[in-house]
């Protein structure tokens, strides 16, 4: 797929530069400028690891404390586990690009992803900054995409006009990170912006909505990155009237929007990465809360032994049940729960489904995209999760990737 | 190694009989009978899989209720995920026992192991279990042995005479279960006897506290089994005074030789396993509480991304760093720990160690046993798991099992 042939949809006061600083060996591009014109709100996410990044870090506290005016982010580096120094680098990259701006240095929010634990090269982002943004256009977005993919294979990019309660709205986002575990950390990133008229509260509500059931739902091996992080920036720039309570009928026809974005630009971090031969969705139905179901949605994602059958196109429903049984869940009854490969029952009465056959486990496993459906029969709630399969080229990945 | 060429002492009271019942595709042995002395106690641990299979549920209903006068293991078949079929097929096999015996049916504690959903081919335990029973000898050790074992390319035994305040006490044990989940759901199986002379409840606890610090600390990829167990025999035959308090020389001396031999058999369990490269053990010091500690070392242990470095024998610090950043424990100050590969300090001060070289990592790496340290530095709590890596064969034996 060629970046420079994605039809990605400008927004209105949100600027994109970008330019290859030499920060990556291969030479790509590699730091992004975003400039947000005055009047923008931002909202973000950032990762749940006690080990964040010195940028991430950094981001939370210039959010907390201004409205952003910029974003800059590279590749290459993720400015991890570097300690004090990876903090003074941090800042001083904000600094440069707030003079360069003319805004102040809280307004700036870093990111960084590549490889950890060395520091970032300053003397690359101090020539890259300028040049990045001397190219700052509202249809940048190709060239940022390039810009902060590191090991994707493929771009990750969504871009539409949508109608919100009468009023036309753009929505163009990009995300990078890949569906295995990357020697970066796999750090995913993500940044949204979209012209919409809203305010700061809802739209961080309406962020960490989505963020919760579409970055949040995927999973690969259970690591998580020091660097995770996504934004969703509103320009304010729409001909609409501003969104100001999450009751409304255009917050909830925007929020219904962002949600379908981010759980496709997620969504597109599974499907990518070597060695991913399968998108697996893992529904848990009938919970007794949402908690449960995650809880045991997680333990047939992660567990090996069903990753390993998914690469096989094993229909090895024993393994899926063990991995259910050792879920943690309170008082499970494993007479009452069903699984479901497909439309294809192959658990029911704590054993094998009597209509069972292999040949209709078998039909369901030889396709790409599979469906897991456990339903615990136990209360109201359900939850869903996306997830891939662990194959060779997923440990060769990571078994060879610095030798 | 030749099991038969192994020296396994007999204990006084403690019999063995085992033959090849064919439920085994291979021919080889796969049924064992243990018959123990009449005033014989047995304590037991269990799966905690939800899903566990009916001769677990049923071992535990005749522990509760009757001293055990016999176990009935057989490999080939884990009689697991058979529902109601399953449980009357484990009936039947104490059945039969008892009868041969003249015991009660609730005296005979039954275990399987192999693969899950099918069910046990009674025909053939209808005629092994009198053919085993044939040879019951108490030098049946080296048979049973094998006769346990499924994918298991090593024999695990132990066996020992030691001195308890003055007295000689034999203790020989045997356990199976691959480093690497198996699709017989790697299934650990252990059962210790000694002639010690021990009442029922310092026996359970000791046993306790021994898995505990044994086949609970060892973990391959986070699966538990559906017919996990372990079981430690008395049979009072030995020349000594009664072991009645846990706060007697006595228990303690005997507590710590059963440690030893359950730990002894749990690592045999992690450094047998196709695929296995390295044996590594995890070390956190300084929790707050065992609790944390063990969230730590599992968070690390279980992290593809440090399984499969290990496996590529990378010093790649990052992960580990990563991994104890995720593992989700309160508070968790990442300036003030510390991280060892061996005795080279990885982690410090947030990030990498200065001291820190690439080349003291790599020969710390280039070993077979591993050792990681993390010092949380909060606290006095410490904790130790084993584990091993994440290599090509992983994946191979569990995706290519059934195909």
């Amino acid at each position: 797929m060629n970046i420079d042939n994605l039809v990605l949809h400008p927004v209105a006061g949100f600027y994109l530069g970008a330019c290859a600083a030499k920060i990556k060996k291969s030479g790509a591009t590699d730091l992004v400028i975003m400039e947000l014109a005055e009047g923008s709100l931002t909202a973000a996410t950032f990762t749940q690891n006690a080990f964040c990044a010195a940028p991430v870090t950094l981001a939370k506290a210039h959010l907390s404390s201004a409205a952003p005016r910029a974003l800059i982010i590279n590749s290459g580096n993720a400015n991890a586990g570097t300690g004090e120094q990876g903090m003074l680098d941090a800042v001083q990259s904000c600094e440069w690009v707030a003079k360069e701006l003319g805004c102040e240095v809280n307004q700036v929010l870093p990111f960084s992803t590549g490889v950890i634990g060395e520091n970032l090269p300053m003397e690359k982002l101090h020539v890259g900054i300028p040049a990045a943004m001397a190219n700052m256009s509202v249809s940048g977005w190709n060239e940022a995409c390039k810009g902060i993919m590191t090991t994707d294979l493929v771009p990750k990019t969504v871009s539409k006009v949508v109608d919100i309660d009468g009023h036309s709205v753009t929505i163009t986002g990009i995300s990078k990170g890949s569906g295995m575990i990357h020697p970066n950390m796999a750090t995913m990133l993500g940044f949204v912006a979209t012209d919409a008229k809203i305010n700061q509260a809802c739209l961080q509500q309406c962020l960490t909505d989505a963020v919760n059931l579409s970055f949040n739902r995927i999973t690969v091996d259970g690591d998580t990155s020091t660097n995770d992080a996504c934004t969703l920036t509103a320009t304010q720039k729409a001909d609409m009237p501003l969104i100001d309570s999450v009751d409304s009928a255009a917050y909830k026809a925007f929020a219904k929007e962002i949600n379908q974005v981010m759980t496709d630009l997620a969504q597109m971090i599974i499907r990518d990465g070597e060695g991913a031969t399968k998108f697996v969705s893992i529904i848990v139905e009938g919970g007794n809360s949402q908690q449960e179901c995650l809880q045991v949605a997680h333990a047939v994602a992660l567990s090996p032994l069903v990753k390993t059958a998914l690469f096989a196109s094993d229909p090895n429903w024993g393994r899926i049940l063990a991995a259910v049984g050792r879920s943690g869940i309170d008082e499970l009854d494993v007479n009452i729960l069903k699984i479901y490969l497909g439309d294809v029952c192959i658990v029911e009465n704590g054993g094998r489904a009597l209509t069972y056959t292999e040949e209709a486990g078998q039909a369901v496993m030889n396709e790409t995209d599979i469906t897991i459906l456990i339903q615990l029969n136990r209360g109201a709630h359900s939850e869903t999760v996306w997830t891939t399969d662990f194959s060779y080229d997923y440990v060769k990945i990571n078994a060879e990737y610095r030798s």
